[in-house]
């Protein structure tokens, strides 16, 4: 997708230097866009746990990238046990999201069927990269399957498509297209006339600061509102259609994303509206099956809540919003149980959010 | 309640000018704590309009002193088409809350009815300093009822009780004590444990900046959570209980209340967790019938989505949230259907959020 009108991924090998992963700081957008470089799995695992990198498929790839960058970091310990350390330390970095440990495990076991291959860097690298073009081509995919819901609204409206996301599930959380973003960039591109609804998500405002920012950059109309704002709307038939990402979503179709999609989930049945999951499927996680009582919720540091960062006419300026002596709580995601979920956006097509249309879709993971 | 351990009231006649009414400027709250001189009714519809003063109870007051400080300002036109003038020139300061007519309406018929009294000021300030003790009578009696809610789930816990709350519907809304809070601070002042998850209430914050203030003052453990996290906190049984305000309740009992609380609403019917909203009687609207319908929502400047205040270490400071071409788009208030409601505390007592149960507490208004 576009940025100042160039086309970039969220990741990618240095030109000048192969040693190099380079990735956009998206901790600075939209105020300053900068290029961050990567060149050891330490700097993969604080991209990913400080959060220059979010999003579950652009964090796979970023661990899948630490593995590679381990290989060229390695000294002469004993191969195995220290790619076997440098695995579990890169699925460390972020508890919730399922992809990061898909992606790391991938890589592992690669390596280790490949630990004596004279081209074991080489290899690799293609491994990641492959692990790379699988994340666009799906949500690719994604973007196809969901057009069809957008196209089939358009046509009994015959006005501009109002679409309410939550969280930045966009192309700056995937490698490129995004994930619930995919079917919009999909129907803007065809010129079906949408307006998207972008919550502000507090408390990192990802939506805010990238979806805005991403929608912005490819010309799509949106309107940013406060998370508080997404019920009223939909009570007053100003929203068409949800559609948001996850970091997990069980094999029962229960999902956990950016907390407050729960909240989002409630008005849209409440109301009437269809509220759709999009997702490639290494998303799902088909060993649960409960949701909320099984997927583990990060707790992360309560400054974020205390304190936020905007833009001040010269540089990001951290403000605090509570009082000295208040305490602050914040907990990263939340689970919308399968039965407000109207259907799931995956690669092989759309099912419903049960396990028997999920394996249908997938049945190699019954 | 206190501020800095001294006993405060929101609005008040200055002790050392008897023609300034004095305010706590709440938009400076809680990083400064600063007065207001109002003299004249100008002051009032700005300190109403840009929320110096908030809160329906406190609106409703603060426009009553508007209409006595009328009558301290008035020359001499043609007395009863200045007052009638003043009072709707009051009424346009907010759109939703329906105590700031009401309190307008009483004063500028009391004063009409006193046209020729040659002590009209004194009998009308009279009459301002009786709306707002009826204030304070009525936020303690909600205290009082609702107590009782807070005392049964703590009889059956035997552990703090976790109360949610959202926006600011605390003494700094009315005069003192509150309509939210009320039962809160009668509950901690009795020793029974509470703990208040403060929603910070975007895009105004006034959670995170009044309700979180208000409550650290007088001693009330509480935590400040983004407007996303009720939901993820009821499902896994974090909240016994969640009290708001409103702005304007039918006498169907649909809530007219900050934005974002039908989410909320949504989310504690979901997990079976009792609904109330306390509010005066003077915040029924008795013609009303159909919330969602019939309320005026207000629709407020952008700008308080696109950037937010905070305290930079040395001063309040605004910044910017969102890329530089991006709208965004402010809706006040949203609306709970009665049928999310468990409850309303007013001050004659706790009543369904249904027309019978409703008008049994209030004949009069059948």
């Amino acid at each position: 997708m576009q940025i100042n009108n160039k086309p970039y991924h969220t990741i990618w090998l240095s030109d000048e230097n192969p040693s190099v992963v380079q990735v956009i700081d998206q901790r600075k957008l939209p105020f300053v866009f900068e290029i961050l470089d990567l060149k050891t799995p330490d700097d993969c695992f604080f991209a990913i746990r400080d959060m220059a990198v979010r999003g579950a498929p652009l964090i796979g790839v970023t661990a899948a990238y630490g593995m590679y960058l381990a290989l060229l970091c390695y000294k002469n310990e004993d191969l195995e046990n220290y790619l076997r350390e440098k695995a579990e330390y890169l699925k460390l970095s972020r508890p919730t999201a399922v992809n990061l440990s898909f992606a790391v495990n991938v890589m592992l076991d690669f390596m280790l069927r490949n630990l004596t291959s004279p081209n074991l860097k080489e290899i690799s690298l293609a491994k990641v990269e492959e692990l790379k073009s699988r994340e666009i081509r799906f949500s690719e995919k994604i973007g196809e399957f969901g057009l069809k819901i957008i196209e089939e609204i358009y046509q009994k409206k015959q006005e501009s498509v109002n679409i309410l996301t939550h969280c930045n599930a966009g192309w700056l959380a995937c490698i490129d297209w995004g994930t619930a973003t995919a079917p919009i960039y999909k129907a803007h591109h065809k010129g079906i006339p949408v307006h998207v609804w972008v919550d502000e998500t507090r408390p990192r405002n990802q939506g805010a600061r990238l979806t805005a920012f991403e929608l912005g950059q490819e010309g799509v109309p949106h309107t940013v509102i406060a998370d508080n704002t997404g019920g009223h709307l939909m009570q007053h038939k100003m929203v068409d259609l949800v559609i948001v990402g996850s970091d997990r979503t069980t094999v029962t179709g229960d999902v956990a994303n950016k907390i407050g999609t729960y909240l989002k989930a409630l008005a849209a049945k409440d109301n009437g509206i269809p509220f759709y999951v999009a997702l490639p499927s290494s998303t799902f996680d088909w060993q649960m099956e409960d949701g909320i009582t099984e997927i583990p919720i990060e707790e992360r540091d309560s400054d974020e809540v205390a304190k936020i960062e905007g833009w001040n006419g010269n540089s990001i300026q951290l403000v605090r919003l509570i009082p000295e002596n208040s305490q602050a709580a914040n907990y990263g995601f939340d689970v919308t149980p399968a039965r407000l979920v109207t259907g799931l956006i995956t690669e092989r097509g759309i099912c419903k959010a049960n396990k028997e249309s999920i394996l249908k879709l997938f049945p190699k993971n019954k």
